[in-house]
């Protein structure tokens, strides 16, 4: 077995070696730019790794596994135009550093470019490869409409949440082990297996990021602790506890949200306060250990060697550790 | 041979029949009212029609034809944004109607659905049709760089310009010829000819297009007449101005296009005289002659029957005629 570590690396190294025209400068500038960007490439690894398991050569993986990551940074580049994002890991994002409409074309041109890249497999694998690709590409962007939709909607149930972070984040991990899986023999039992353990993974590392951004260590976790009370943002803890708040806790909430002159770490304690006298913070871990469940159960049933397993668990177990 | 206006309607009539999914309303309702707005249906016709020229059934064509289709509108859609246009045959565009939003992820979406359409064909053609796709998009995502880029250079040559409009035009033409003729059982040379018919006869019709801007009759044309000049757009015949006109006349031609306060008529009348002093008209004829002359050479040298070729003859004929 790979080393995760070590595949994320190949991909990095692999992806600054991406290279594209240099005419026109405005249409292919901007990939290599929000590229070079960075960030942990553990999409690409993950289909690298689900090749690896089943005995495939990482080589033949690889540009599936670039056009998994060139697809990743073509959302990110139109999701910052649509948030309206002035930085992404610190950098200027694409529609600042250039205009929006660059912006719109340059991401435009890298989902083909992604297209270009998963086209490089096997015939015999082209079009069940490319099937995955186009229902992985539509989820996310589903996923993203539904979160849009959400930011004017104050009826949001559990179930319509677990769908969209299921849609935006998670398909993209079950989507890149399953190709990464068929081009490393898996049969499609196998394969589709494991991106069951990938998908309810996601939503299980979604979860927990929810819970986090609350309950999580600042150091440890690298983010302004309460981001999302701060912007309203209608995460599992929020909706669980719109559900549950009833009488005062109700009318206090709805205060909170609907003021925007609270000073934010007044807000982030006030509503902290809610959440833990309704104790959603339980709701949001017994549905995380669902998915996560689901995740290993899907994961015992692949015909795959123990230590091959006991590999993936470690790798699920190193993601969901992060807590406290 | 098939009439190209009965291909038309069945294009029409299968646009009409396409369904996407209800959920997320706003993420699909942009791509069914795109598509209702209509158009001429040319560049799917003109794929059932190469099918058909080779003796396919254009049944087999019809899912990529309509993959054409929906490529163009996502392109619509996008440009439309970037173009900040209120309407689309007097229709409101998409980000009008709902917002930017919506625009850029009803057409990412669109792009994707295109695609999936594009892969209904043969195995044994998946490759080959999806190599054609992918040049086709990435070109037309290049000429639409290349033309937000010309309005803000003031050095554009004739060389670039064309090349721009074979980009922006023409290859999604040359593109969809040379699908079809692939479904229909031509082998790659003559695909290929029939593709460089169709790209060539892209250049010269886009050439055509700016003559009658300026020299049409405004009721055959159905724009306004100085639509370009009005707008300063870079056409062959602005770009032809601004080579010839020396002293005085490069001085006034200057004025014109830096001075905002002009009439419209004074302008489209200032801007034609000077046109007709430098006898530009002229060049663009000739050069709308090479092209028309080129398109006709690859037409000749296609192995099909001479009737079939007369066929595509007077198809290209008939999109000529329209001066005057």
């Amino acid at each position: 077995m790979k080393k995760l570590k070590d595949l994320q690396e190949l991909i990095s190294q692999s992806v600054d070696k991406l290279t594209f025209p240099l005419h026109p400068a405005e249409l292919y500038e901007p990939i290599s730019y929000i590229l070079s960007i960075g960030g942990k490439r553990m999409r690409p690894a993950l289909l690298l790794m689900a090749c690896d398991l089943f005995g495939g050569n990482i080589d033949d993986a690889l540009s599936p596994a670039l056009a998994i990551e060139v697809f990743h940074n073509f959302t990110l580049m139109h999701d910052d135009i649509m948030d309206n994002a002035p930085l992404r890991r610190g950098r200027a994002t694409v529609h600042e550093k250039w205009n929006q409409n660059v912006g719109i074309l340059s991401g435009d041109v890298m989902l083909i470019e992604g297209y270009k890249l998963m086209m490089k497999v096997p015939d015999h694998l082209l079009r069940q490869i490319l099937d995955i690709f186009n229902n992985t590409a539509v989820g996310v962007c589903e996923g993203q409409q539904i979160d849009m939709d959400f930011e004017r909607r104050s009826d949001v149930i559990i179930k319509e949440y677990i769908e969209m972070i299921r849609l935006k984040t998670a398909v993209v991990l079950g989507g890149a082990l399953k190709i990464g899986a068929l081009i490393g023999g898996a049969d499609i039992k196998d394969a589709n297996l494991l991106s069951n353990f990938g998908e309810y993974l996601g939503i299980a590392f979604q979860l927990q990021d929810d819970i986090l951004d609350v309950y999580g260590d600042p150091e440890k976790f690298g983010k302004q602790v309460g981001g999302d009370i701060i912007s309203n943002k209608k995460t599992y803890l929020l909706i669980k506890a719109l559900e549950l708040a009833g009488g005062e806790t109700a009318t206090e909430l709805q205060h909170i949200l609907a003021n925007k002159d609270f000073i934010n770490e007044d807000k982030v304690q006030a509503v902290t306060a809610i959440y833990n006298s309704l104790g959603v913070k339980q709701y949001a871990d017994d549905q995380m250990q669902v998915y996560a469940d689901k995740a290993f159960e899907a994961l015992d049933a692949i015909n795959l060697p123990e230590e091959h397993k006991q590999y993936l668990r470690d790798f699920a177990d190193g993601l969901m550790v992060r807590e406290n």
